[in-house]
């Protein structure tokens, strides 16, 4: 066996997200970098390219550029997937071009733009029989799998309640005013999409509850708000869900949310027994019972399910983080490709997928939707 | 000066609410129990009056029985006022009926049964000039004052978003079968009202967002839940709020939430920063703010305001709880009462009253009525 | 039967401790002041008293005063017991009187100035049979009494190490410098004692060491600081205990220690688990265990204990704090004067008496010894 | 520039600590691992070496081996370090033989068996000059550089006061014998040295308490517990302490405290204010004031000093854990190589380096002679 070689469409040195995928990509060592579009010049590539030590004719223009020009290298060297670390309106057209050239794919979320182009990828993955992985992050921590593993095996009974929060306050301020629109593609909605806060991190929210309830929202009411002087997009939300068990619940994301960091947070409760999770803290799952007192489970811990015991890194007490997690989709998405690489019958996804993704824009659709009939109920 | 005398109409020996009711009235050692009403019969009501080390005489059958008495008393003997702690549906005839004898009245939420016997209260108010306390008692926590006072100031800004809950579990299970049904007033629509957990529950939810934020709620889309089987009256809402200055935010309430003890929680966003507090840990209000750490405040401790430095009784770092808040209900009544008394000016209360009470029967009915047409958007 | 009848040592109007002592006795309805020796001179004395309602005739100029005049009042009216209020130099002298003429003592802690002191008053309660409670208010913590139950059903197994800390920092600045020696007795040796913050509040850390354990200190090495200049007694103290099973531990107080509030707190580990309590937040017993998740028991929650539960006031969920705890050494105290009044075989006392005071005294004199031999080894 | 080359000492398949180095090495992305001897046979170590994705030709049979056989290789493939990931026995002759061979060192703690090897190894440094990083990974963590440069900017004044822990739980039970021996070389004297938990988990205290505060500890008195059955080595140990500048304090660690997974935390008091972290909650720092309220402080979060905003990896509110901090070692030592690499003049260390090695070893040496004196202050 060997590393798999991976392509990096976006993420030059200094973006954000771009040196998440990179850390993350890295952290379990089944993964290289070979090449990589991190910009969008060829010059500005082929720097960011020489800061991570690649070699210079594997720095491309563009991803048209690197995925026909890798396509055309040897069974040893050529890339094995991309990753997708672009604005929202940049993953649609390289994943479909990936997975038109063979090449699997790593993407960011939301997955496109809008639910037709989501659907197209779902079709091209059907087709094709490539893998795609959605990096919805959250989904790696031990506890968030401990607590979906929980309520897969009936332990707090049937769900009756969700309260699921996502807030930031980084826009709080007029930060687009005082940095200069140019940096603020989150807030133009030809780069962005339909969503807002809504895209960016409502569906984090949005994915984390179906995750671990394995429940389906079946319809919202939505009242979004656009606090920020002259947002067109919403950088609020006020969510009112039903599930299709007959839960209900209420959903609350911000970007405005003065001195909120990343507090990204869910509480279900079932008839028997209740799990609550914050994302600054992930390192906890609180539960409570109806005759037991509260129990707080962490990683490697005592009294773990299997699919949260497998996932974690280290022995307990010494905490993981968000690169954690978010490496833990490169390593499932990892392991499942080595398995397929090495002729084994391939298993069951446990990272998200372009099913998720597709999930992701109807939500953000019925968001939208209910928002502009004044908070009605809509439709997934 | 004297003590004040109370005489009280309900809370006989093993009730719970009742004993807070005297132990509220007691801490300050401004007022002394002097008669009551206990129970539903005469010997009940002696047998409580006696553990409470009261003269037989004054411990009476019911409530017209003592109200009659008590106002034939001397001066020096007969009862300043009553303290009303039965179940929703016998507030408003003592109440009522001590304001036309001309005692005070400090009375348990929600207030009445409906909105018209609430007016009929606001109304007996006006007319008669006698002080009315209803125990909305979370609002006598140091830091919930302090929370008031920061908005007041304006340190956070104008309110953009609102966080609200209120989620107790002692109903998930079906209590009402286990227990036998005639222990479950609450339940029972002709005694809880039109409210169940909305009415015990929300309403202190209502009444602290309010209380705390200065706004009013204008408009709410409640989707209720009636979990337990069987069960005519919620158990559980998810509400949506939009408040008088444009603020918007969501309030969530349960009986039902399993394992939860007594969580009621808010968190106010404004342009410049928020706060967030927790009833099951009062002794912290958390703030954070767009350019400085996370300040959190305790109560006598540093940086607080005069309203919140008032209330607190003993030094920093000396946890206060829920007899102190609902004792500081009391005792602001107490207060007012005693200048009155002494022929002083009498100040503005400082404590919930009479509109705080008409206020959570609005609440009660918008929401109701909201939830039986799907989740409408209903004004207060 | 009827209120027990209470005269007060020291505690005039502002004085801190008086008026926690004073609430303390009120809030569970069995107990009346009905007079008091309040401040060092006659006519602040009726100040105080009539500031707390009481008749002039029975605020008296000094304890001799009281004690000799409640003496000659008839049964129906005279005081059962005295509360003694005042600085550590005055516990003495009026606990011993009291004794001498029949009265009952609740005094606060440290019980006397010095070891014989404490002994005397040993002597003189085995000879009397009257009652004596020493108000180390923070055994009366439900959760205290849960820890101390487990420890004492085995739970937890063995004990082999301790914790145990109490943190102020109200003495970081040159406090009597700013304010006034007048007021800061504390730091007076001649009315303090031979520790400063060792009697003050290192005696509450070893009160509730042995409380919770069952344990003895057998033996100690001490390292006290007097960090404030010019400061004669300890501010500072950082301990090693050994305990009579062969467990050891650390005790560390402080009143320099510069922004803490009352941060008192223990962890007991044993062979099969362990407990941590904080008395910030006290209404939380955090357990960890060899093979099973973190458990957190709260007041009337899940799981208790009955030595816990029968002394929580309401539901789970809503926090009691320092003057409930305090309260329920009043409580205890009073049941048990009650039954004795009643003529029942009076029980075992739960709130903590003169033995308890002169285990103070003891650990206070072991300390200072420890302290001037470079805190060498010192037996208790 | 090119990428660090690193060669592991052992760290086969299945060990933590190996993991973790290769973790933390890979994170940044500055580092790729070319050879090792992983293991006690040359057959496991190319077990290993495969499982790495090494060629077969670079995994060796011993340290030995490999020093001398990439000592030959050219300067285009030859590793730069070795990263010593042994138990503790086996540190001080690959890592003097490295040194001999021209390789710098990162080396995991304590650097050795006892003070004489730890100075062998610091001469070593001094005539080479060479790089030699020791992996005290806690100073690694955002928060720690934080508490570190406010003590260094006189935030909090002159230190008073510290309480250092670090508390594990996994030797409570007699492991070794139901795991059998042969794992345990942490009990076997000839293994691990001096110390069992002292050298474990007690030099992690003492380094973190010297680091954050800038100061010496002068002398210490220890109280040593060896609880388990049969054990020679201490598994639990209470230690006072006092600094150079008249600071005193106290530390406690421990194997045997039942339950606990991680628990090293610290509190600094000063003259002003005083700071608190804790190593199983990284990502707060607790700061206490004489005057204002108690502040909060994150990663990347509001009012930071450079020191630590210059390590934090993600955005504030996502949260870094044990191996981002470890990472942070790696980092400063590759940043550090690369810079000599590369012709720079080399900038001071800022990772823990040979002299905190020695340092730690003086430690355990000075608390063990303490120990076997009954605790008397021992000199360091």
């Amino acid at each position: 066996m060997r590393k798999l070689r991976m392509g990096m469409v976006g993420g030059g040195i200094g973006s954000f997200i771009g040196d998440v995928h990179r850390k993350a990509a890295a952290i379990d060592g089944m993964i290289e970098l070979v090449c990589g579009a991190f910009s969008s010049s060829a010059e500005k590539s082929k720097e960011s390219g020489k800061a991570l030590f690649l070699p210079e004719e594997r720095c491309y223009a563009d991803f048209e550029e690197m995925i026909l020009a890798e396509k055309q290298l040897s069974d040893g060297e050529r890339m094995d997937f991309i990753a997708i670390t672009t604005p929202n309106y940049l993953h649609f057209a390289p994943a479909k071009l990936a997975l038109q050239n063979g090449f699997h794919v790593v993407c960011d979320k939301p997955m496109t733009l809008n639910v037709e182009e989501a659907k197209e990828l779902v079709t091209l993955l059907e087709q094709t029989g490539l893998l795609f992985a959605l990096t919805h992050n959250y989904t790696g921590h031990p506890m968030v799998r401990q607590a979906k593993a929980m309520v897969a095996h009936g332990d707090i009974g049937k769900i009756r309640k969700i309260q699921v929060q996502y807030l930031q306050g980084w826009m709080a301020a007029p930060v687009e005013k005082i940095e200069g629109p140019k940096d603020f593609w989150r807030i133009d909605p030809a780069k962005s999409g339909l969503g807002g806060a809504l895209g960016d991190i409502g569906t984090h929210a949005e994915n984390l509850t179906e995750f671990i309830t394995g429940l389906k929202i079946t319809e919202l009411a939505a009242d979004l708000g656009r606090f920020g002087e002259g947002r067109v997009l919403d950088d609020d939300g006020n969510v009112l869900l039903r599930m299709e068990n007959g839960a209900k619940g209420t959903m609350s994301f911000s970007q405005i949310a003065a001195g909120e960091e990343n507090n990204l947070a869910i509480r279900v409760y079932g008839e028997k027994g209740s799990l609550e999770w914050h994302q600054e803290n992930p390192n906890e799952l609180i539960t409570r019972w109806l005759n037991e007192p509260k129990k707080i489970f962490t990683p490697n811990g005592n009294g773990l399910y299997p699919e949260a015991a497998l996932i974690s890194r280290i022995p307990s007490g010494h905490p993981e983080g968000y690169l954690e997690a978010f490496a833990t989709v490169y390593h499932g998405f990892a392991n499942h490709l080595m398995a397929i690489l090495a002729g084994k019958i391939p298993h069951k996804p446990v990272y998200p997928t372009v099913y998720d993704g597709l999930r992701g824009l109807q939500f953000i659709s019925a968001a939208v939707q209910s928002d502009s009939n004044n908070a009605a109920w809509t439709k997934l």
